[in-house]
């Protein structure tokens, strides 16, 4: 997130001085039907990453937003609103987008019950972007600290997960559950809380997925699913709908130097709710 | 499954000497949502399963099809057409319905490429119901000895999950796969092997259902799903496509006292593919 230096000669859409934000890609062979669907995240030719992916241009891995500078193909540059701000909207290209985007694809409507497991930097984007969405969204988390933090964000209702009372009254209610937890967590739990065939998206755990019981599943035919931020026209529109909405997301603003105590304090469960580098201060 | 002995003042669609079937449930409260929506299957006030179920009516549980007479609500019974083979469309009713079920609710069309985890009485019903509607059907069985008859039941190809160049071959090829394994097996595996966006409905493991990975899910948006038999209307429908396409289950018919000897060929892997047992000769 930041602002345009410099422009190619073809480049439509920005102009020096433009505020600009490059998200959790780079490129993509946009020749593919998934990068043909706007699903660049998908594509099978494999997605050039911003971090740590390998580079077809340039060769090596890519680094990301740990940079002073970045330079990036038009179509994965997104147009950032002149008026808002910026260190508020970073955040919306990870943490929103990969929210956003089970929201969208799965037409979350007016009124519907969501459930946000886990508030953490994704859990809290997904509270204020559903709830302005007109949904009626529901916080799970383990931290009792967040449970008034979740009313102001604009949940109806947050509960512990280990309240168990909580969870058998909201048993077969939603109609859509994020699952933002960064580890393994109980799916069974979570998935008992949807109504029949309904979906748990899950966000956040990379790597194994947990709990879920094959009879119980059965029981309401739910599904588990998997996503990864979003493509480049949800992303685009994820930003429209923040800007429309002035939504942005709760952070604190850190300089590089304080990047391992930031982490730390994420690790704590300490992170309220997302820290965003000053990158003009390296 | 079995002939009709006497029908109640009311009953409209059974008369004497009729055949008729029982399925894998007997009661369901008829008006919940889901029972409205022919979903008896998923009653949100309880469905009375054949087996082992509270009874509503009775007291007690359900001791299902190990009977040598069964009194059921009308709705429960379906009508079996007289010429087809009584113990090949027994497993009609459970293995049966239990694959149709996701193949009808999930659309597949011919031509569509359906994977069939495991391949033993469920799987083998899998097989022949997707084939005859049209779709190109791949086996993944762990007994080489099974490969030559999928062909038989109408499969394009058959593999042995341990070829890992056949895995990497079928990589992101398959628009809906059903997992048949009763225990865990590694979803991960099978869940590559799915399109964009295309599901792997669990119909084996009643239980633990492990190996998913959040982030190879998120790489092609893919959802695992849970299922569970089918309902009445859906039961009458597999009956009536069975018949017209002339498919019934590939089976051995044993008496009450070879059950044991059957089981253990059960856990052996030598089932060849359902056990009927003939109750006349109990």
């Amino acid at each position: 997130m930041g602002r345009v230096v410099g422009v190619g000669a073809e480049v439509v859409t920005f102009r020096e001085g433009d505020h600009a934000g490059v998200g959790c890609m780079v490129d993509s062979c946009g020749e593919c039907e998934n990068c043909l669907a706007d699903r660049e995240q998908n594509c099978l030719n494999g997605t050039t990453f911003t971090y740590n992916s390998p580079d077809k241009v340039s060769g090596g891995v890519t680094y990301g937003g740990y940079s002073k500078r970045i330079v990036v193909k038009e179509d994965f540059a997104l147009r950032i609103p002149p008026g808002v701000d910026l260190p508020g909207f970073a955040p919306l290209l990870c943490a929103g987008i990969t929210t956003f985007s089970p929201i969208n694809h799965r037409d979350l409507k007016p009124g519907e019950r969501f459930g946000v497991i886990g508030m953490g930097g994704l859990g809290h984007m997904a509270v204020k972007l559903a709830a302005a969405k007109g949904a009626e969204v529901v916080v799970f988390t383990t931290s009792e600290g967040k449970i008034a933090d979740a009313g102001a964000f604009g949940t109806a209702e947050a509960y512990l997960w280990s309240d168990e009372a909580a969870m058998a009254r909201n048993r077969a209610s939603f109609d859509l559950m994020v699952s933002t937890v960064p580890v393994a967590c109980p799916m069974q739990l979570f998935l008992n809380l949807l109504k029949l065939d309904k979906t748990l998206v899950n966000v956040g755990a990379l790597f194994p997925i947990e709990g879920a019981q094959g009879m119980l599943m059965g029981f309401g035919r739910q599904s588990l699913a998997g996503s990864m931020i979003g493509g480049i026209a949800e992303s685009r529109a994820v930003i429209d709908f923040a800007a429309h909405h002035g939504i942005a997301a709760t952070y604190e603003l850190i300089t590089p130097d304080q990047i391992s105590a930031a982490c730390e304090k994420v690790v704590n469960k300490e992170a309220r709710y997302r820290y965003v580098i000053d990158m003009t201060r390296a």
